[in-house]
């Protein structure tokens, strides 16, 4: 007990742990800091959990599957309490790590198929058919649609998925060259809608609307549309997705899919904060959805 | 030694830390996640140290004095190895709390003046003063500020008292009125600015540039003079502080002065790993800033 004794002269965290097999850590997982969605989860996450005097060791991947495997080694060796995980990979080393490390686990943006891990989600698929059913409700036919990078399941495949699904529901047809694929980044968006715009120059072969699968990059089309002088909404509908701040800080203000990282972010503590202290808990949540209708979407005919 | 056999069935680096004394974890503070400032300060931080194999303990303020307090005894308990600290408050209690630590530590925001404390900072009424001056040089003369908040010494006194600096060293005025206080959020820059133009009805009582201590609140005040229809740069010149990715994202592209959050992040991680590896270090470093073009100002006359 002597390495005990020698660090006594003050409430000992890591003494104490040892004994308690506590450590009052939770270890969250994002890919990227710089991007307001996962900064804001991190809040939301970080309000709950802070209440019940948890604290939060933080690890941004890069989305590097090096990175998320050496991170998970390390929430392992440093006992943490529990793990919450935003839209990491999921390979056979991660599910190794996460079955040895024998904690209480959140999973948000995925649901890992046959693993039964606790999970918050947001139904991507129906919240991008609703975007898409709004804008045909509006009137609108000939509607293009910029997705997340394909290897991202939820902004990627989910959301093209509504997409496509709205399309041909409602009997419409995507034109060749219409459903893009943007990397997150504000550019590519821009890139992609001004490709479409290049590429049909007849008013009758381009869109009159546009489903981006991220705010971020709905303001990367808007300014596409901006420096091109294509007026938005008189002449092209742009409908976002996220109701991040910048979709009511853009001129003209977005109309969106409400998506809120912060709420996801209490979702995801508070499953976790069920699973530590023995209360019950549904293993699979969704967070709702909504459409926020403000300025960059108009009715045409 | 029972505790330490319990858990010896992996590498453990709580048992490990009672001997090494050392827990390979940074403790870093800051007032709010969800600002984009302090997110890319964060990514900066991370980048630095993810290198050294260190990880982050993060503490979300919310600009709350206990809060603050409770971290600073929180990290002191996890026996950390070293405390990043930005923009905080620094009362009693905390130099209490900073003082038996006895860890490395870094502050960025502030000098704390009389207590040599290992600080990166910028120079925040320099850089307030050159933005005002490059106004004054591209012909403006009445121009108006909206400040952060007076409590925040760095975007409140500093920004301000720069501006203020320019206006005099140049003999120019400033009006009542001109001089505004916002609160970190577009909207106190929206109102803020929307009462300057209210005020002032004749054309010249009105300012013809406005400089913004945050680019955060430049996008305020670009929304209020685009809801009132006044063109930007055509009828008033607005320049920004900070140059976040809304910067350039914003229509018209706000100029402004360079202070990246990221690179000032890496400069306080930087310091830091010299104080854990005993190198020699400056105690006060300055990140340089930078003027950036765009398209927000127009020379005039």
């Amino acid at each position: 007990m002597k390495a005990v004794e020698e660090t006594s002269f003050q409430p000992n965290a890591i003494a104490r742990s040892l004994v308690n097999k506590e450590t009052r850590i939770i270890g969250v997982m994002i890919p990227d800091i710089s991007n307001s969605f996962y900064s804001n989860l991190i809040y939301g996450i970080d309000s709950v959990i802070s209440e019940y005097d948890y604290s939060m060791f933080l690890a941004i991947s890069d989305e590097a599957v090096e990175k998320e495997l050496k991170y998970l080694r390390l929430f392992k060796e440093k006992q943490i309490d529990g793990v919450i995980l935003a839209s990491i990979h999921f390979l056979e080393g991660h599910i190794q790590h996460l079955h040895e490390m024998e904690v209480p686990m959140v999973v948000t943006g995925h649901d890992l198929h046959g693993y039964q891990v606790p999970t918050v989600n947001v139904n991507n698929v129906q919240a991008a058919y609703d975007a898409t059913a709004y804008l045909i409700s509006q009137g609108h036919r000939r509607i293009a649609c910029v997705s997340g990078p394909l290897w991202d399941p939820p902004c990627g495949l989910d959301r093209m998925g509504g997409y496509r699904k709205a399309m041909r529901t409602h009997g419409l047809n995507v034109p060749d060259g219409f459903a893009m694929e943007g990397d997150f980044t504000p550019k590519s968006a821009y890139e992609a809608v001004k490709k479409i715009f290049e590429e049909n120059e007849h008013e009758n072969e381009l869109p009159t609307a546009i489903f981006v699968a991220t705010d971020l990059m709905a303001v990367g089309v808007l300014n596409y549309l901006h420096d091109a002088g294509i007026r938005v909404p008189d002449v092209v509908s742009v409908m976002g997705f996220d109701n991040l701040e910048m979709a009511s800080l853009a001129r003209p203000m977005l109309t969106t899919i409400h998506n809120d990282p912060y709420m996801y972010g209490r979702a995801a503590g508070e499953k976790l904060l069920k699973q530590l202290r023995n209360e019950p808990f549904e293993r699979l949540s969704t967070v709702p959805h909504d459409l926020v209708i403000r300025q960059s979407v108009r009715a045409i005919r």
